[in-house]
């Protein structure tokens, strides 16, 4: 038998675990999960259906996950209706873009108008392509200074070419865009229109009440993936106060949505119910806090760090240069050897060239405050400078004082509930096999 | 601290592991999966980004996930390919309904035509609604006998409304549609057509060779989802012979998937590796058996099965009533109640009322034969029967039977490849908590 296949698949998930228990991970878009989130990717419950057919028909018709459902119904919709504010939740789409594309389906007809950010002003790269897909025509919403709308010029285009749709993404943001004085324009000027503001990148802090809510800041409607702040599983969701939206998303979501991923439903019902529980609040604040500290700590040093006019950040992101004669490339690559994980970007906006877009919301959500973010401040400062000193053990040092994270449940919690031994012990063998070491 | 969310949650969780783990699963859309298989969901790869910029545009941008990448461009393409017989594979789409999306969004232009298989002749009930908001207008294939294709029919629609797309899906189907004839009767009439076969439903089998490739067979390419016959993660592929299209499905793929689940990934890797190593084809063909076998038993039993006609079945499906006098309702509670789950419908092409589409997939996977389809088709008679006798003893002892599946690398095997050791312990925790018991 040759096994060739089964050992470079082995070897490389074991060097990659062993790599990110010494590692701290900057990637906006990415996030860790607690051992209680992580327990149902490995149980039967992963590879079961369950649709609401009692609801719907007045029976059941698949069986395989009816017990977990109850979960879907009882526990994970009623925490993202308080968490959204919002009487209406859809939670079926299986990914971000999944979001994006039952969104705009539902909500902007085909040979509809679409405003959209454009990417140099921090909009999703897919957005326009997937708009033409479903024969939505874009329309660029006009921006100032990088980071903010020009509602002046907004105000003109309003009049000129009355959208269905404005669609406000930032999947490359420093300052989220405020719904409220769009929503006055267009309540204004073009009633008709719809604003969905996509939150995949923000969602643990505006559920967390960190940002507002997009909904009380006059979007329609709200959502987005539930991995990056939000440190759950690859999923989305949907979330708005009017009926008639909420019977249209619930429309094309049955459309585009078939099985919408059990294994992940219960996991993001974990990840809310230990956001509300304990502190999800405070690790919402604690990422604007940390992203500032951070930014501010790296602009002190002389590193570039973009917006620096303007107090650097409102959000988990901190975009920052290698210093002058320091090939970002080469940093980048030293950066992963040492264990600093992030992601290099050209053309955010405003910053010319190649330039780091990195995330505290990882760190924060492993325990990191202040004291943390100056141990990060320097390790980075040593690798964006292309000093060759090793600091990998250091970085090792600072992710292992993040070995506790307060995850809500341990293993004793969830044997306390009554969960059977082997489903304890196998969350207490992923805790191990995730903990720093 | 109210943990009422908490104790329902870990309660419905524990609860349904222990039902299933004295359980049989009959449902066609679901499988279970090898311990190796579920270890990388419950690993940080699960919530890292890999992105193949290196070939795209010489550099690294994403690091968090750059190791266990390497599982998808040296393990899961090359496999796949192999697995496919097919020169080019997309691996982005993370779901049978994404796939489909992919596919007709790359393959028909918008104001295009596609002809559909119809809901009444085991068409996805998905599949219209998604092409209508793509801009696609369809035409149902004309259908005979409720199983074939009319091929007359069909060349008199080729000659008067020629399709840019034949969209060939199934997902109740007990004899899988044969895209050779369509492909001879588009060759003459309609060249610029192409031929998608989804196979969502049958991949295992034709991975496995049990069933014919499709490309061999006509079709310009195929995919699907890649958790029902195939005993994988929530993901999907498409395949293709012909370098255009796979460029097509590429710049799709590439806008209506953002980040492709690199959990899943892994996961989809280790499947297609052990059934590779461990006997993937004799599973796959064991499958056939074991529906046929069961399909014979019940119908000497007394009980409606369809297409006794035409010996049942071709694939994992069988489709049976409950006996005349039984509410089929109350029969599928009881099953849940006495460990077999299954699928209940009413509509399934030929069989009037409420039936139930039953597969053997998942109890092949655990090492099911002949015997025990013998015993399986006497516990679902008893139910079917509206016998009001307990044999959740019985089901139990049937899946205890099955409890030692040959699953290819145990954690033992992967402890000697390297593995570090809280990985191989994990391994051996989710072994356990999966296991019959």
């Amino acid at each position: 038998m040759d096994d060739t296949s089964a050992r470079i698949l082995v070897r490389a998930l074991g060097d990659h675990q062993t790599r990110a228990r010494r590692s701290l991970n900057l990637t906006p878009s990415e996030n860790t999960m607690s051992p209680l989130a992580r327990l149902p990717l490995a149980l039967d419950v992963y590879s079961r259906y369950f649709f609401d057919h009692m609801r719907l028909f007045g029976s059941w018709s698949f069986y395989g996950g009816l017990e977990p459902g109850r979960i879907e119904l009882e526990v994970l919709a009623p925490l993202l209706r308080e968490a959204a504010q919002a009487s209406y939740v859809d939670i079926r789409p299986i990914s971000g873009l999944n979001c994006m594309t039952v969104a705009m389906a539902a909500l902007c007809p085909p040979g509809g108008t679409m405003y959209t950010v454009p990417v140099a002003g921090g909009g999703h790269m897919s957005t326009v392509a997937v708009a033409a897909r479903l024969g939505i025509r874009t329309v660029p919403l006009p921006m100032r200074d990088h980071h903010d709308l020009d509602l002046d010029r907004m105000e003109g285009l309003l009049r000129s070419d009355p959208p269905d749709l404005i669609y406000v993404d930032q999947s490359t943001q420093l300052f989220p865009l405020d719904p409220k004085p769009v929503r006055d324009l267009v309540d204004r000027l073009a009633p008709a229109a719809l604003i969905h503001y996509d939150s995949s990148h923000t969602n643990g802090l505006i559920l967390g009440g960190a940002l507002a809510n997009p909904l009380e800041r006059g979007a329609h409607t709200f959502g987005g993936s539930t991995h990056k702040t939000l440190p759950g599983p690859h999923k989305g969701f949907l979330a708005t106060n009017d009926p008639r939206l909420a019977e249209r998303i619930d429309g094309i979501a049955g459309d585009f949505v078939s099985h919408h991923h059990l294994g992940e439903v219960v996991s993001l019902a974990v990840t809310l119910v230990e956001l509300r529980q304990c502190g999800g609040a405070e690790y919402a604040r604690a990422v604007l806090d940390n992203a500032r500290t951070l930014a501010q700590d790296l602009h002190r040093r002389g590193l570039e760090v973009a917006a620096s006019d303007r107090a650097f950040t409102d959000c988990h992101q901190v975009w920052v240069r290698a210093r002058r004669g320091t090939d970002p490339d080469r940093a980048a690559d030293r950066m992963f050897e040492q264990g600093l994980m992030v992601n290099k970007l050209s053309g955010l906006p405003g910053l010319d060239g190649t330039a780091f877009r990195l995330s505290v919301a990882e760190a924060t959500r492993l325990g990191a405050g202040a004291a943390e973010m100056s141990t990060l401040a320097g390790a980075l400062d040593t690798l964006l400078s292309g000093d060759p000193r090793d600091i990998a053990e250091e970085v090792a040092a600072l992710r292992s004082a993040l070995s506790t994270p307060r995850y809500c449940y341990g293993a004793a919690e969830v044997a306390a509930m009554g969960a059977p031994r082997e489903m304890v012990d196998l969350m207490q063998a992923i805790e191990t096999a995730n903990a720093a070491g």
